[in-house]
């Protein structure tokens, strides 16, 4: 069966009556649908778009019908080139099973506080098959892809017990001794008063130095706090910051800027 | 069948033709839509390209048959190639049925004012079957590919309520009370007029403090907004920073310049 | 088989029911669930969800069959298809499998302080087929999926021994004498009655110059300690910085500021 | 048919053989190509390059039939094989199906400003199979990988409208009244006397604060314009800048340089 | 065979017994390992978790059984499946091949001293199949997954010789004579009396000049070191670093702290 | 065919020897080719090499074929591994593709001076089938993988005219009139006697204000290059460089050093 | 054939003799080498590891047998598997392959200079099958996959000819005019007496001026140099570092250190 010029002109002439004819029911859809209130964008949109590719494949393969070439002959290619396209699919279809093990497993659960490393934390509002919503503190709705949980390392701030470790960083003055500085902090802390502060052999508040910066002597509060306040810590953090504050001013330890020494050379000296 | 010379002068000799021919296609082609107005710069491009490797692929072809290979051997192979060909389509299959997906799961509507993590944000004006329109409140129209709204975190900003928190950070000068700051712009912010802030029981305006940094004692305002506003985060956020700013002046809390302490060192001490 | 208007309604309509039955399912799930106490919130997505996507295949497979649409025809491509979907399950498998050699392999065991490089470090509390709890010091559960054992650097802080050298950098003026400053540091660990520390012919107490800095001669205390403390590294470290600062401070050695040269030149001369 | 010294011998001789031939014909090749002017350098190399790797196989395939190794049975492992060299092809195909997407996707038209997001910016020129050419605003020609306009996110400046909003920052002194700053700028911008700038109800000029620095109050001037000037996007820049220097030098308000507070101690109460 | 309500029910039924049965069994193993001494915690858990997942499917499969679907027709989507399964192994695979490679290939040894470029340093204390550990000098033991050795770059510090070449950057004040520098410094340190300096006719202590920074004439000592010192690279360091600082202090060679000219204007020139 | 213990011993002394005879085979090459003037090192290399791997899977097949193993039933797990072997191929497959797709395409030929984004810029001294070889300004020769060339943007500088834009930036002092340095700086490049600055009415020599920098207003001169200079950027550079330092120092008009305003407070105040 | 109790137990049973099997083959092996000086370390392990795995797996098999699970019914999964288990060998395979291409390229020979971009520099010591040795002008061996070589750019030093370009950048003070810095380093270099300079009329010594820095004016020596020298930057940089160095002293013109306009302002008019 050559494919004579008369036979290339009707599939090319078929071809553009399939690609005309798209335009035309695309067109006509979107007519239909701004007219009619009952139908939303998004439904109008998936119908113009589906028919219109529906309608050009189908054109094609009548086109390349009637040049004669044997659909079945490009069968096993279309088999392996769908293992590829097969491909395309793992994204999707890794979050539809990260979906399913995240509802069996149910380390995640709606309802609790996760954090995300470094990415995002919030509370867990809903868990759908492809992804999972967190509405942070600021009431900000993030969709996560379900394979994110799965692949990163998680932190679930309301798993076992509502106990974690709050380390809360300062500096003081070159000079300052560093047991006073760690005796008066905790003292102030112990005795601030808010009653969801541990004291417990293995969990106490404790204060460490941390480095000999270039301006100041560094030091954490290592502070133990249990109840609903882990789940907003920068609040939390906020109260602990202001006794710190308070505590070193009371006392007359300094807190520093950023020191320099200067050695003055005249101009004539270079 | 042995591969004579002559068979081989004469299949390069027709491949060539194929070379000259298809070039000859091209040039005529560009011709001939110069000429014509009524085909535009795009559909003249397609015509020649596709034509063009057509002829190649046929030349190429119809060579190998006068060199007596059997193109049926080569069926394996190229079925096989195929298969990685088709992994040259993930990409765009991908990208499809991310399109799909978005259009039945609805986390993304026409109309929604949306952000894809870190890259762009602002409302969506098309969704495509491979990409999607967003127009940024600069009206720039960005065209993100569909795969990017599954494969990372995207935030819809008008998802279920138009509520948010706003949170813009400010310094002030050491030795100021963290009390006092706190009150004032507390204060000034609730009596500022705004009709948009919102005082409820479990979402009010606060303000934290968050560090104590080098130069100066770093506060967060947390505000609650409602309504359109939260759709223009930057204009928003200069009606809080005025606000902030004109309160700190008006008592008389000092706003630090970067500090520095400097000892100064007679040159011959060194 | 042609494809009658009269069977594309048909088809259509089957597909719809689906739909709105589907629909109709997954809202009677989630009112029962209400209703029941002993349904909770995971299992009712599940049973709300899975069904749902199973009514919607099969109404689309009914609507096909409608259609005349031969299923074993996609048979070959499903297969292939299948090839990459299996892909997207391999984050998932890579996960079981890691989780399957750590047990065999005891190279991290319930109960060890293990460190990720550069990511997390604490006690390993759950080993299970997917993932792994670590405990940090901060009582924070940082779920780690398994396959980032395997594929990461891990060193096991209870492998074998329970002696590790602990490193703290310091700085001291220029102009003093390096010698000195190794003799009274050492001097002052050895002799600071922490009995902890490892005197032995290969590990001992040392002191090593690292660099000349831009405005201090960098020094290291490289020490050996041994014991449960080597669990808390933060702590420990805390113990030998203020050794360190305090004997500095007795020995009259300055740790110094960071140092200008400054040449003033009047404006005149530019 | 086993593999005796003789055959072995034999074997190694005509690949020798293969080689050195193979060497000659390269050497011939281009000793012809360097004599005769019509053939151009690429040209000569395509021939001796692949003219060499045919000989060198061929001898290779008949050395291993001397072997009596039966060229039939590697043919599954070639087959699979070539799965895997399949995969080598799949930045090309990708290349090429992405230019046939463009093409038929018209959201790239040659003539069109585009942006390669955070990448490359110009005026399309060409668009082939493979790749497409941009034209900078310096005349520079990047060719780019047709996959790059499908993977990243695209910015068509010349899509919908001619109307872009220019978002120019700049600092004034702290003490100064924001208000004031806002309402000088303002006024200059629209009396600029150009013809290009928009003031509707909904696009209008605007100046926000956006942040108080470490040594100035930021704000920022938004200003839409509409017509070919978007297109030179720094020039159009540079036009508001200087009315902002001018405006803010005319009115007395100071852009401040990098501030700093001083605190001198003298060297000895360290 | 239809799929009746009753058969429907059966399949759940049996679902959910081997949900409970593995319960159960899961409970029961702890409870009996808790009890009996000789079992430990991580042999426990791979019998509760094995025991668990090989009854759950048993009952999923049996339930499937029961509902009249043939496993058979599952099998070509299982093998393929299986594929994408077998692609999860590839990183475990690739470690023990990399394994191998290591114990036959003998580029690293027991005992050797390696570095794996920029990431850990350390005596090899054990190849097994999957893993190698290194110690590194602080005597942390580091788990190195086999495959980093093989895609990475990896110095052996223990291969050929060890004679090893010690580059000590340091910087000297504007003014003085490089030629002056590089005489004082090659001299102290081929007079350090250090027998493990090597100066031979292509290897000896040399000291190059390698930039005009913008505060010192920076400089680099190049000293050739033989003998176990090179296995202790920063103890080797610090001793060349004594020496450098100690002549340059001798020599009345200033090490200068970072420069700046100042050109002070008054305020009212702005 | 049970396996004795017998046919294990044969079969372990089988291989031996085949490890043995490779070791020996490989030593005698190197001894021989030591000898031999005429046999190159590599040449050397790859005989002893292939002749000791082909030896060894000798032995090994011939001992497996003791043991009673039937080869033939590895075959299919031989076929599907060498499925993951051609993988291994695929980055060689892939350049060389690209380079039979650089050839054909023209995109760049030998002698022109092309820059791959950002990586490195020189002209096209040889383009084989893997790689091609570019020549630096500074006769540097980088061997670069075709794949480069395919994957990336490219550059050609001298694809379609000699001419483009130099952008060369300046700063100039606050309080300096924005108009006064543009017509200076103009006339300047106009006047300066250049014959390969192009002067039409598209494209001419322009500056443009680019913003209010911390210490300096900031310029940049845009300057349209034709001819051969346009391959010695750096050169052409410093052309523009030296007129524009000579113009600003002709006209008294300040290039700024980096500025700070300093406030002094008494050690008291604070 | 029904799985019963009393066949599950045997099963365990015997999978319970191999692992214990294996682990008293290990040990035994392990003893032997102790006592035999014979055999070395690295055998020992190959020995003790592979023995262990064949016996676990034949245990495995064995039980599987006993249970009545047919093998040859997971032969297609296996096979299946396989694919991907192949995956696991593509960097292995990349390598050898990569080698083999080195081999033949010759486009690095043992003795070459090579770097490869921006890792690491050295003389070829060895060229393997899966790796490459360079020695680097330290003495340090480092081992670098073949793959490296060939998908980066690699840069062979000793390719053509021993000519390349030195770059040395230099910077003087504000006010010094180009021309004569030009003027005097150039003659400077030309008659600095070194040999290895080159100046020919297309590749001559020059000095041109690259930007305007914040406190130095920058200039860029570019020197020409043939021969041996060019195997060792570091040293060559250093000759030509010290005539700019010297000849600027020599011509008072200044190397200025970092630059800055301080404008002092009382604390008062804050």
């Amino acid at each position: 069966t050559p494919i004579t010029t008369l036979k290339l002109i009707l599939a090319l002439f078929i071809f553009l009556i399939g690609v005309f004819g798209g335009g035309f029911y695309k067109t006509s859809i979107k007519k239909i649908a701004n007219n009619s209130k009952s139908i939303n964008l998004a439904t109008r949109t998936i119908l113009a778009n589906m028919g219109y590719y529906v309608i050009l494949l189908a054109a094609f393969f009548i086109a390349l019908n009637v040049l004669g070439i044997d659909l079945s002959s490009i069968a096993l290619v279309a088999g392996a080139l769908s293992v590829g396209i097969g491909f395309g699919l793992q994204n999707i279809v890794s979050n539809l099973v990260s979906g399913i093990i995240l509802m069996f497993e149910r380390s995640i659960k709606i309802g609790d506080f996760v954090e995300l490393s470094g990415t995002v934390r919030g509370h867990v509002t809903d868990i759908r098959m492809r992804s999972t919503t967190l509405n942070t503190n600021g009431n900000i709705d993030v969709i996560v892809p379900n394979r994110n949980f799965i692949e990163g390392n998680v932190i679930n701030w309301t798993m076992h017990d509502k106990i974690k470790r709050f380390d809360i960083p300062f500096g003081v003055a070159y000079g300052t001794k560093p047991e006073h500085v760690i005796a008066v902090i905790k003292e102030a802390v112990v005795n601030s008063g808010y009653s969801d502060i541990i004291e417990a052999h293995d969990r106490f508040t404790n204060v460490i130095m941390t480095g000999m910066g270039s301006s100041s002597v560094d030091f954490l509060l290592q502070v133990w706090i249990h109840g609903e306040e882990i789940l907003a810590p920068s609040k939390t953090m906020s109260r602990f910051l202001i006794i710190i504050y308070n505590t070193l001013n009371a006392h007359g330890i300094e807190i520093p800027f950023p020191q320099q020494d200067v050695h003055i050379k005249s101009s004539d000296e270079k």
